[in-house]
């Protein structure tokens, strides 16, 4: 079995559910376990961990934080029933790729907290926290659906801004591409589509759904089941991307007109005018019909992501170093994203043949894993 | 504090819930705290009690299942966070208009099991498997929200029909009005509309949110929420109703488009064509779109009952006794609906205000619950 195939097969029944995919949720017992596999193969190269009080964790050959040193890695969490790639295989390369390097060249390895924001709803939480784009305050109130608060997972208020990020030479993060956008088995990033989560609270009132007649109703969910095409079809129109794919409903009972629907719109657009336009246009047909209804709707933007644009001559030299690797955009978020206005950095984006991904069916082939962490170590022998 | 108010507040904390309304799930703990205040009530009274190895509990004045012994109570369990009346108020009516009659008189109090379905799917869960209108394999294998079958939650296979309900002179149950239908403080029951649940599977395939192109995706919310305004449409038009007020979705994360959503029709008309009609409308247009968006669905029919005429001429005897009380019926199901084709069963109305129910704001007023008492009586001592 090959080094890659190994390493990989440590990991993956960590978190493997029944049901299919992974439940590898920030700070739960399956992320908690392959944290100590991050120390573990940390301890068997002789690199030191560091935590960051973010629930970020670091591995480092060389001193921690030593300006110069180029720091590549991903996250563990996962969406729920995700798959098995989506962040873990950008850790699982960053050691192999480390393995490749001469002894003297530093760098740091590095598991970021929460990037799906599948439990506490904020999307790379732990970078957000690193860079400063939230506060401490407002990271530790955030709550699980359990009412589990960050703070209490972590055991401690976040402790915020990391600044020695902006002395490091750049951050290179290796991750599974999410569509099918790639045909080469490595690409590099040059792009990250603006995007957000905006929170859609439709309140309605609760009653019988026996006797109450249909001219008296104000039931929430017609709204929501509204919102749900009227999103389809603008993103369709406009070329973009919205998706409404979690909703929670008071009480939830066959036989009870809901009080309340809860539902989530992530939206995404290759530019910022026509995401804008999108949402505006989804919030404004959501409160129209809720009106007609008689019901109400409220509107949190939990998120929001302008466009982020790779650092160009970075992602036009790392194609140059891999042979001429194509340079694409993508519409999922990623915590070099959020690095990318701290440090200079980069993304090699590894093949997905099918485009699956935060689903059981998502994958990569072994033959394309390798390619990427010899992409991998190409990129940070030369960036170090 | 008059007697009624005095048992009332006994069991008003039982199971009331921070968030409103109550969860008084059955077999679960709240439920099984009313259950010993039912034993409690019985025991003050020097009636035996009695279980039937479904879930249902009686007590007694005279033998148990005397010939000629009228029955009457309802049921304790609620839907989530439902109000505190549908069923316990014609629990605490049975004791309280028991205490009014002559000593002689043969009456048995019934607490049904599971009549809301909120906890394994099946409303009149313990009055279908009395009557034998359910197989006790059928009920012992219905499973709750976690997994855990009806048979776990009750100890054993249910024993299933108990022949001896139809040697019972009458069934008589009061129940909260669920509507606004009747303005007198007490109605008498005409006949349940014909209702049902479907649960619709809609399967599609999960993906990314932010990388799976509009037109690569097979997301079986679209069609979920096509069909949530569907049924709504169809209702209106035909003067029936249509509720979508649960749903689950897999695996309901913002970032990822759904692989299943799972949702409960509950329909109802005043005529089995009527229902008809509208559930092949609804089933139809779902499935159409569906097939458009390159998801799929399957229906399963949880329960169907057909339209219950309660016996016209104790209607109308009950009516009288009542110095008039309208005659009316309900879009709302009860265990008086199922007993009805094995004993000559009637149903009282204690008048609903607003008309809300299922809901923390259903109240009645205390007046009008004493009035109920004292028809109860009246009826009582009439048919014993």
């Amino acid at each position: 079995m090959s080094e890659f195939g190994k390493l990989w097969a440590e990991i993956a029944p960590v978190g493997r559910v029944a049901g299919g995919g992974y439940l590898r949720f920030a700070l739960t017992e399956p992320e908690l376990t392959l944290r100590d596999w991050f120390r573990a193969q940390a301890g068997r190269r002789d690199m030191t961990v560091t935590e960051d009080g973010n629930g970020n964790l670091f591995a480092w050959r060389g001193e921690p934080w030593a300006p110069g040193t180029v720091l590549t890695g991903s996250h563990f969490d996962s969406v729920p029933h995700g798959g098995g790639y989506d962040g873990p295989l950008g850790i699982v390369s960053a050691f192999l790729a480390a393995d490749r390097l001469p002894a003297d060249r530093r760098i740091g390895i590095a598991a970021f907290a929460e990037e799906e924001g599948g439990r506490f709803g904020v999307p790379c939480l732990g970078s957000r926290l690193l860079t400063g784009s939230i506060t401490p305050e407002k990271a530790a109130a955030l709550q699980d659906r359990d009412g589990i608060t960050f703070r209490a997972a972590l055991g401690a208020v976040p402790s915020g801004p990391v600044g020695t990020i902006s002395r490091m030479a750049a951050y290179v993060e290796l991750h599974i591409e999410q569509g099918r956008a790639l045909t080469a088995p490595v690409g590099v990033a040059s792009a990250i589509w603006p995007h957000g989560r905006w929170r859609m609270d439709f309140a309605g009132a609760g009653d019988h759904a026996g006797t109450t007649r249909m001219t008296d109703r104000h039931d929430p969910m017609l709204a929501f089941a509204h919102t749900v095409l009227a999103a389809n079809r603008e993103a369709i129109r406009s070329g973009a991307h919205a998706t409404m794919g979690r909703v929670q409903v008071e009480p939830n009972a066959t036989n009870a007109i809901p009080s309340l629907v809860s539902a989530w719109l992530d939206a995404r657009a290759a530019d910022t005018a026509t995401l804008d336009r999108l949402v505006d246009a989804v919030i404004r047909e959501a409160g129209e019909r809720a009106g007609r209804d008689g019901t109400s709707l409220a509107v949190t933007a939990e998120s929001v992501t302008g466009e982020v644009t790779f650092d160009v001559p970075l992602a036009e030299q790392l194609s140059g170093l891999l042979g001429g690797a194509p340079i694409l955009p993508t519409g999922a978020g990623h915590d070099a994203g959020v690095l990318s206005g701290h440090v200079p950095t980069a993304m090699l984006f590894v093949r997905n043949p099918t485009g699956v991904s935060h689903s059981p069916a998502e994958h990569a082939t072994d033959a394309d894993c390798e390619a990427g962490i010899d992409a991998l170590a190409t990129v940070l022998e030369a960036l170090t």
